[in-house]
């Protein structure tokens, strides 16, 4: 029931789990003719491995991305984009001690009461692994939205209990120059200690990252269910260890009056603008120009090496430790993953919008 | 593009302008064989259009549904349930004097912009009486899904500042007997001040409803896209005037540390369960028993009767102030449509999921 | 599973038992600002009824149509366009003798042993009276083409044995002006006759209907799966009492041989052209600009007045006889049926191709 | 736009160019827990390639086929099935001389027209190569049927003006053992001399494939507009050269009166039965538990090294002579494609049944 694929114009269909042979997908829908930088993808992967010392996953893949199809001379000729990218590393044997054992708020316990069998090989199709493919789609979307002049740029905002709050969109430089994805030095060096303080325990953390969309057209969204902050939403809640979405002033909105939380218009040599932009850029469910802003909460990552209880499949009640490799806070490599899935939302409606022209 | 089509298996298709003839729509993979219960729906109808006093719109009407198709001798026959509501008190005229003014915050400039034309009466189809449409599809989910033992119940928690923070599930009574929907009679007499001040100065207020529901299996949910907290965060942003989404524990998740946030499993009496549920019911986008919870925020509704600077469709700054029937805090009504969208949404699934089966 | 929607950009979702209170329809999809005649839509349901003396269905509907939205002002404001029309002239008490049996041929069988109930009454959503909702479609389509320049023409070439063999696409008037729409008047005379001689003996005619689309641009549909001729069949073979589709030269291709079959290009005029047009204007499952044509054979309908040998739902072997209202020989009645579900495609069709514009 | 989509719950997603780096694709929806037999998979993919002699294509591949994922210790796990077959033999030189050259009867003129660029080599994505992927999704639905004993074979009927007439179903083993998958000896003979005949002269063949389908459970196909001879149309009409689709008597059904063409029911030992089979096993767009079968009609290959007319892309008139590798005639090759597309649809509407139970 298309639960491995995304969009409705563009569309992205994933397959591949984290120990299997390869993970891989298929772009179709990208229109013809234009131009690819390869090498501008395969730096958006190695932005969502990065690296962040001790406190990152153990594993190291290069994760080279084969295109097969689709790209020809260089240029986009119109026919789905098919992609692999091969699993160098994985090892099924890490993962034979906790084969029988369901991980508290893992994907465990519910994949194999759903499918009535179990992929027991580090979270298998559940795993983060599956956003690669994701941010191959993302890279692409990147791509052809930069020629029509959109920009997509998401940060840390939250780690823990460290916050950076900022009125401005940071530039992208700024941001990859922090290892944590948040440009305010000061934060960062809270946010690192305190990775380092649950690092030292066996424990995890959560965080926020905000995503900022600039230069969109007017008119992207439908009116009614497919509202292009819904579609952000639920491409966001589809995201591993996402807890919740809001979009402009959010769930501060709720405690505001209308007079306070109303985007007055106002005319500014011949283009509309609003004073406020409470609203995110989206108004009625389409875009209206403003810049388009949203923020995302991840859950701390649920494999920590606290000893928990929990059962296993024949259902006795036993403890577990979940050893091996796996990060203590994922939220700055969540960054590229969150620029990717709003950057596919945006091309499928700009696509779909071309309907109404 | 499926603006106006909703789900899956289970799909309602939706039709009408506020001020048209009329609106409806069809629902489409209701299993033959089910009895249906018509004063049930009227009675849910009723719901969404609760008098609350002066501070509520003053429109009045009857809103009665005339099923067409799909339900013989009283069950479902497994066709599509065609169904009607009449606009009784269509008054186009009413709106005559902002028919060039776009409203802050409002539908208005978004919509005309991406279709080119504009219907200006009463916001058209951006016109929260859409609604109705969906509260007729849940009112029928909730018929199948209670045949399941499946329970869903919504309630105001918040609005404006005024917030009401419980740990149980009340029951349908108290939420009802409340006029606002929120059953703790303190919190409901603050929120009624609140509301009585922003209806004096001619204001609106928003807030917050909870929503929980119970008794769903194990299993519901797609892994990868289409997890059931994404559909769930999709089908409630896709309500007007909702900002935000968050399950579970949601935004507050972002500080919590693994060890804190982890739902450890255990065994009682021969039933897997979870000694915490900050999960909200859903692990890795598959349900997990446990019951469903999350948050829905709503900004306060753009009519107020102040006076906002707004442009023209002509490109000028002009005032506007937005008189006639509006109402102060739709919170209130919203709770069955937040019910209804969950509705579809679990009955959806549940459906998919027998394909698994 | 959307088996009662129709369409990608351009979709009709239908409801409605031929016993029911009403059938009707969602059109989606439909761009805005496109002025809608209401009286062709009108006639068009009327070509659809047209009467055949006694040798058509009894059955006296008006057919009138309520438009419900997507109108305003004359104009579509790009809003789902409801529709409904009444069923005046049900009268389930008809059918109360054929209740327990499955007639021969008829979908009274397959649908129960499906669904596990069964409408008894006509046919309930097997009936051919669904096809008004198409034809709504249909006509609000042919609007659409017609202001693009593209013409739908469809006539009936074949009942019984009588064939009408010609080269040139007649026109609408000549075809309109046939009681049977076969403009050959010679022709004509010979199926009226089989068309009495069948009903004399209580028997039913099949037969062919063929269709021309003029002034298709290039590059409607799609190269793999959704071929434009493959939407084409689908959309055939899903009217009722529909055997076999053929497009150009359709099965008479399989015994010549590729010299014979290609149809070579040149240029007229800066126009590119074929010499001959065995493709019926596709190739590679796209539009190459010349005629489109195609070929759809209607098996005779099932209810004759002869007896026949058949079952009852307790697994009796019974006799049956079907009296009451049924056509002849429906063909003539299909001819704005297959236009209208030509029309709906090539229309679905053009809007897609506006994405890769 | 789902052009390289197939299918509802069971879906084939496919990529790739006739001479890019690969083809492949993604099987959605397939059940878990089934045992696949990837030397079965295999086979099928050489009876695509079977080699008839001087008469068929001279391009050798090995067709070895890589499963990425959805597979795990031998048994489906409820995730996409990923899989890759590279393009051993492309020799994008091959193709120079035609480059800016429009073949007749071909995709080349159409596929420019539409996406404005154009891959020249070998048609791209137009290539019969791209076929490979569905005889995949072909086999492991096959694989899934049998287990619920449904068996489907395709035989050659027809080629050029050599038929055979059969009523029964002929064996897998006497089909397979035709060179030209026609089990009668003497035909075949005749069938052989005219394919050489077409060699010797530089030209090409069609013909027709009979394709029948058993043990179907009564049930599956969908009332309105998915029909379950509408997607089995829909299917063959997808494959490249296909110009006619007929079940059950089809296109001869137009000229039988209703007594002659309805099939009566009966009762045999508790089992319903119909005497005749004119319905090809599907009554109302389901099955009703007796054969399904229906004719595929293919137009002769437009590759023929005979010179022709054409333009290039320049405007001008030309000459063209296609020499390289291509066959003389495909339709045996195209007896397991047939067959592919015939599973995937009964598998899908298989699937879709369960909804209902």
């Amino acid at each position: 029931m298309g639960s491995n694929s995304f969009g409705n114009i563009f569309k992205l269909h994933s397959f591949g789990e984290s120990h299997g042979e390869a993970i891989g997908g298929i772009i179709e829908g990208f229109p013809a003719g234009i131009s690819i930088d390869i090498p501008m993808i395969e730096s958006e992967l190695s932005r969502r491995k990065t690296n962040q010392g001790l406190y990152s996953s153990q594993r190291k893949e290069n994760d080279n991305i084969k295109i097969l199809s689709g790209i020809f001379e260089g240029k986009t000729i119109g026919t789905p984009i098919g992609f692999v990218i091969e699993n160098e590393n994985a090892k099924p044997k890490d993962y034979s001690k906790i084969k029988d054992i369901y991980r508290p708020s893992h994907a465990d316990y519910t994949w194999e009461q759903k499918y009535g069998i179990r992929d027991y090989r580090g979270g298998g199709r559940s795993s983060a692994r599956e956003t690669i493919v994701r941010v191959v789609g993302g890279a692409l979307a990147k791509q052809f939205l930069s020629q029509q002049g959109i920009q997509i740029t998401a940060w840390v905002q939250q780690i823990g209990n460290e916050v950076w709050e900022n009125s401005s969109i940071p530039s992208f430089e700024s941001i990859e120059k922090s290892i944590l994805r948040c440009p305010d030095r000061k934060t960062e060096i809270s946010m690192q200690q305190a990775i380092e303080r649950a690092a030292a325990e066996g424990d995890s953390l959560g965080g926020i990252i905000k995503c900022s969309i600039s230069n969109v057209p007017v008119g992207l969204g439908e009116p009614v269910f497919n509202k292009l902050h819904a579609a952000l939403g639920s491409a966001m809640l589809g995201i591993n260890a996402v807890k919740g979405f809001e979009y402009g002033n959010g769930f501060s909105a709720a405690s505001l009056k209308g007079s306070q939380n109303n985007d007055e218009f106002y005319i500014d040599n011949d283009v509309v603008k609003t004073r406020t932009n409470n609203s995110g850029g989206i108004q009625g469910g389409i875009s209206n120009g403003e810049e388009i802003y949203f923020r995302v909460a991840f859950k701390p990552v649920a494999s920590i090496s606290i000893r928990q209880q929990t059962i296993d499949n024949k259902g006795n009640n036993v403890d577990v430790e979940v050893n091996g490799r796996h990060d203590v806070c994922v939220v700055p490599r969540a960054v590229p993953i969150v620029e990717s899935m709003a950057a596919m939302v945006i091309m499928d409606f700009y696509l779909m919008q071309k309907i109404n022209q």
